[in-house]
């Protein structure tokens, strides 16, 4: 009975974990320094003399878009940038319109504008794919809608106002995206890569602890086993977590050998069926549980093909993640299907009515 | 074999669902008359000339705060109020200090300054529990408190300008909350309250559609079993829905009987008990799917017992949920408990090794 221990994916989940912790720190280091730098715009007398105010924005846009995830940056600046434009740029006519009324009715039709697209984009907002996506854009739509709309009844120059506020969004984006981005960045994909490796050695790792309790320490301490499964049912959660790294490793540049066309819906699929192994796996607990418990004998009748099945399972799972993990076609496809055939084959035999029924005459 | 259908359950789910929607659209109307109320501060000459272009922090205040839960707006509320206290009165003293500096330090200690507090407090957002909850407002310490440091050095007056931008933002808090939480408040207690109702009656039917298709009709499509697991799959997926729900539901009034002492911490112990229950009950799916079916002779044999203790379970269930819908103790507790032993014994007697090993002797 080997348990196919890889050393190279337990020092790999070690090493990231340490890894994840230092990732926390650079992250803050790099939102102080983007601060600092985006700051430059009101310290250095030239720069402010150029910009003025509206420095304000920049250091706005760098506080609000700096994500901890480079992909997580760079989708909440595009959207933050493409929500200004239309948004500005609907404001913009919306206002014209209005200078053409006059009197009274100048305010009803800022007024009527403002209540009609915030109301809009308020329930484009709450549609399930726009929210996923474009909820952060659809904000900052409706926030500059309604300033420049207003402010149009104001300021002549409302045109000039937003393109100085324009640019300077910009430049605060282009702070965040080359600190993000370029100084030790920490990608999305990476972590979903990992994090979906990972999933594979917990699941091995409860199936073993699994059959160690039922079939050799049956009185021993429930903690141990709990500790396995607490890992499975953290593989139980994580779909919102695998949906959300998805939705920002697709805004990143091109990654790994696949280039831009990472095949990122795989990562989903392969999640959701690790899940259901998940269900399968911790549904075994009821086995554990039950205050009727099959008999020694039976137990011990079947231990040893239950057992040989259960390291093949985890064997595989790891080979699995490995060949994830470096990205290459599992170099054991051929032994893969074989082996858990044979299994499987060996344990039917074992566990035929017939035989099960002579076992549990026996036990009885 | 009587399913003890309740068709109050069944009525309030439709009405349910049918009032989802609808809450969608009353929202957007919402956000869509606050956004007009707030820009009466622009369009009306005596409240801008009170106000003038601060006015403009409490349209952002308004587009930021305003969330689909009242208690989710009070919370982003309370949490933009505090960061922005907290920001506005440490960037002030950060700035009297670089004032007593001379020269270009004044800029290089209002740059540490900036780098210290920013990488703190974006080191503070990653705390998980900081992050669930005052993950806003450690955004909005930052933004005020640079903002405030770098227009201290310029601004004269920098006390006068926090007092007046804090004064439009609580403007906009207050037109939030005014809306919000008294013309048709949508609650996160409700929703939360409601969706754990109908997962106890999701789970019963999930039971029941895999008793049918066990015993009845084994060769009928999947289609039927499969929309059934699907709603259990959504228990399963409830976890970070719920986690958020609870999170607004507590800064919500009191509500119900139970006054201020909600116990807001037993929907998410009943939510996992129920993610445990969906775990078992997506198990049993792989006894569909599994390619060696027991015998018609075996099946029919358990048939009986494990129909009368499936609908047992749903109708303990079902029970479960109603006692929750209407906050009350369940009153048939006396009842439940001897009603699952009894059917549990029932089954035992069945299911011995003895019975069982027979029958499947026969059945072979």
């Amino acid at each position: 009975f080997d348990t196919f221990s890889c050393p190279g994916i337990s020092s790999f989940l070690r090493e990231n974990k340490r890894r994840h912790d230092m990732r926390k720190v650079i992250h803050s280091i790099k939102v102080g320094v983007a601060l600092v730098l985006v700051s430059l715009l009101y310290l250095l007398d030239p720069l402010y003399k150029e910009v003025g105010e509206n420095a304000m924005w920049a250091i706005m846009t760098v506080v609000v878009v700096f994500e901890f995830f480079a992909g997580a940056t760079l989708s909440k600046g595009l959207n933050r940038g493409i929500g200004t434009v239309l948004g500005g740029g609907l404001g913009c006519l919306a206002a014209a319109f209005a200078q053409a009324v006059s009197g009274i009715g100048k305010a009803i039709v800022v007024g009527i504008a403002v209540f009609v697209f915030g109301a809009a984009a308020t329930y484009t907002r709450q549609v399930p794919n726009i929210k996923k996506k474009y909820d952060y854009g659809a904000l900052i739509f409706i926030l500059t809608f309604n300033l420049v709309v207003v402010s149009g009844l104001r300021a002549e120059q409302v045109l000039e106002l937003a393109r100085e506020r324009l640019s300077t969004i910009l430049m605060g984006f282009a702070i965040c995206v080359f600190i993000s981005l370029l100084v030790f960045p920490i990608w999305a994909s990476d972590e979903l890569h990992d994090s979906l490796i990972s999933r594979f050695e917990d699941l091995a790792r409860s199936l073993e602890g699994f059959s160690k309790e039922y079939f050799e320490n049956v009185t021993g301490k429930e903690n141990k086993s709990s500790a396995n499964f607490s890992s499975c049912k953290a593989v139980l959660h994580s779909k919102t977590k695998d949906e959300s790294l998805v939705n920002f490793a697709r805004w990143e540049p091109w990654h790994g050998k696949f280039g831009f066309s990472y095949p990122w819906g795989k990562y989903i699929k392969i999640g959701g069926d690790l899940r259901d192994l998940a269900t399968t796996i911790l549904s075994l607990k009821g086995c554990l549980r039950s205050p009727t418990q099959s008999s020694e004998g039976l137990r011990q009748s079947v231990k040893e093909p239950c057992e040989a099945m259960i390291s093949s399972l985890a064997w595989t799972l790891r080979e699995l993640g490995e060949s994830i993990k470096s990205m290459r076609k599992c170099p054991s496809e051929d032994v893969v299907v074989p082996k858990l055939k044979s299994v499987r084959l060996e344990l039917s035999l074992v566990v035929t009515p017939a035989t099960l029924g002579t076992n549990l005459e026996n036990a009885d």
